[in-house]
């Protein structure tokens, strides 16, 4: 059965796209190394960015959290501090790497139903004078909450800091410019809205940022810059890359072309999330976040409040009908998320609909 | 073109393993979930070993690489001392990895047509007996040479030190008992002699030493006990994990146990050798280490001494035929690769010598 996934990814993926893994690769082909290069130059141009701008992209193998740590363990450097705003689990897990990988930092705390402003990060950065590099999530997908990350780095730059952003579910879904938004360091992955099969991530990077980190890296496989210096040298990664997702992605990225950019898609996602946000609020389903903080990436919604509801079962049924939704990661409240993201229609958020209020009817459970 | 990668990794792999990744699949998925349990049961199986005998299994997101630093800057306490046995680029991979690491370490480097005996590991353990772990590689991609682990295995236990071994390229292709051998950690990955397609690698882990390393690790996304716990706790990755490798590994695993297991894959890989060897001999190739240190891995063949020989024109012929081999890796020698693993039978192992035969003949290079 092909399954629709309604998850923050890996997420569904086109036939054609899946096709594109169809064909053995030599990671040190030519064909290979042109498909390498041809995405590239298409992130940098998703970003509003190229090589001419003074931007470089570097793939990195493994999942995002990979490249975010590659980032941060790269390019923040033994004198150095690191300033990490926390408004949800994402977040909090770049707080972590930086405990572990012993880098001096502060992390700034939010709710996870709080917008992090300009204004609370100018007053973060005024605390603390020492910081010399920012990290926030744009698309907190603990919740679906979007960070203005263009007002951020905006003080980040009037306070000389650099800025590093996990755009992890949101570049590509969402429309971006690297410069406009003052991003240094963008990071996403490759199972997110460019609709490939995950395998890797990404990191669009300030070239000149990027060569200040030569030899500052921390571990050998998540050494930033010379990953992009052996991309560079010879067009091969330095280790074996996930040859077949790469191709797949070169094929995603033809796709999100042909369906007509960043603006095209983020029309599609905002399309499929009206369809589920009716739906749900006429099922009676509450979401977290108010209205005006989310974004339409993903969708976190409150367990209704029902002596039926059991969620284990409830996405049992829906699995079963081959709908794949997402558990939750609130830190004190239960709700489960629902992606509007991946190669999805409208027409299958109403049948996601349609199933989730066959499944109440047989649980018994009314919640209007 | 559908080419044969007669490389060391990525490699040809069946169709039926490439379609494997035909359907979308959630990471927090059940039916993933199912997917990867069987996948680290057979790979112990596949080590000689079990839950049972004290031992895991462990899957990192990356590359091979990834894996072994994982090992490395997981389990290495910052009072334990590393001994890194060398003969080759990728035992130079991991000195280096010790460095950046800032893992106490210590080199002994061989030449790179040098077995690494149980008496020069017994010669280096005496010599530090502060080591703590001995790290080397099985099957040394660089030449093709099969270092005796059972062996060093046996030295290693003698003095009390733990056992890691980069079996990367030979673990699949080459009869191995964990216990037997006294391994501690054996790293490989999902694109070698199992025949899947690259995206991950794994550990099979002595359990009460990766016990040990809990806490100790220097990064999060390599953390290998953090990672083998969250595997136990939910049977998920804490970090999206390359779905769709992961399915097309466990097919690859499946055919394997079809073909006859390690031992039935071995004597094909032995068959491809036996062919490559005579006819690469009867065109005037000469092989780089001498025929009683060659693993049936791969082969080093010598640039031939004749002025028409150019390596890069050598190699786009043959890939413009399909066929595609592997640039050298030797630090004083030029020489290029040609694997004996993947999907790859005899047959075509006639049609690859057939090709150079057909290209020395155009270029009129004549060596006998």
């Amino acid at each position: 059965m092909q399954k629709l996934l309604f998850t923050p990814g890996p997420l569904t993926t086109s036939r054609t796209v899946k096709e594109a893994m169809l064909e053995d690769m030599g990671s040190r082909d030519y064909e290979f190394m042109n498909a390498v290069k041809e995405i590239r130059n298409d992130l940098l141009r998703l970003g509003g960015i190229g090589q001419e701008d003074g931007y470089e992209c570097v793939i990195m193998q493994g999942s995002g959290t990979f490249c975010i740590e590659s980032v941060i363990s790269s390019v923040v450097g033994r004198s150095d501090s690191l300033l990490v705003m926390v408004n949800g689990a994402y977040g909090e897990r770049i707080a972590k790497m930086a405990v572990i990988q012993q880098i001096k930092h502060q992390v700034a705390r939010f709710g996870e139903d709080e917008i992090i402003t300009g204004e609370s990060t100018e007053k973060w950065l005024k605390e603390y004078p020492e910081t010399t590099h920012l990290v926030c999530v744009h698309s907190e997908t603990t919740t679906g909450l979007l960070n203005p990350v263009k007002r951020i780095g905006q003080v980040c730059k009037q306070h000389k800091v650099i800025f590093i952003v996990d755009a992890m579910s949101s570049f590509g879904g969402v429309e971006m410019d690297m410069k406009e938004m003052k991003i240094d360091f963008l990071v996403s992955s490759s199972n997110k809205c460019i609709e490939g099969v995950p395998g890797f991530a990404f990191a669009l990077c300030n070239r000149k940022e990027l060569e200040k980190s030569k030899g500052l890296a921390r571990s050998l496989s998540l050494d930033l810059f010379d990953q992009w210096n052996g991309l560079e040298t010879n067009g091969q990664f330095r280790f074996t890359p996930p040859t077949l997702s790469i191709m797949a992605f070169r094929q995603a990225l033809r796709e999100l072309e042909k369906e007509g950019g960043v603006k095209a898609r983020q029309e599609r996602y905002k399309a499929n999330k009206a369809v589920l946000d009716e739906g749900m609020a006429r099922l009676g389903f509450k979401e977290y976040l108010q209205p005006s903080k989310q974004g339409h990436i993903i969708t976190a919604f409150l367990y209704p409040d029902h002596r039926n509801f059991e969620f284990e079962r409830f996405y049992k049924k829906l699995n079963d009908r081959g709908l794949v939704i997402y558990p939750g990661k609130l830190s004190k409240v239960n709700a489960f998320r629902i992606g509007n993201i991946g190669h999805l229609f409208p027409a299958d958020f109403k049948t996601l609909v349609a199933a989730i209020e066959e499944i109440l009817e047989e649980e018994s459970i009314q919640l209007v």
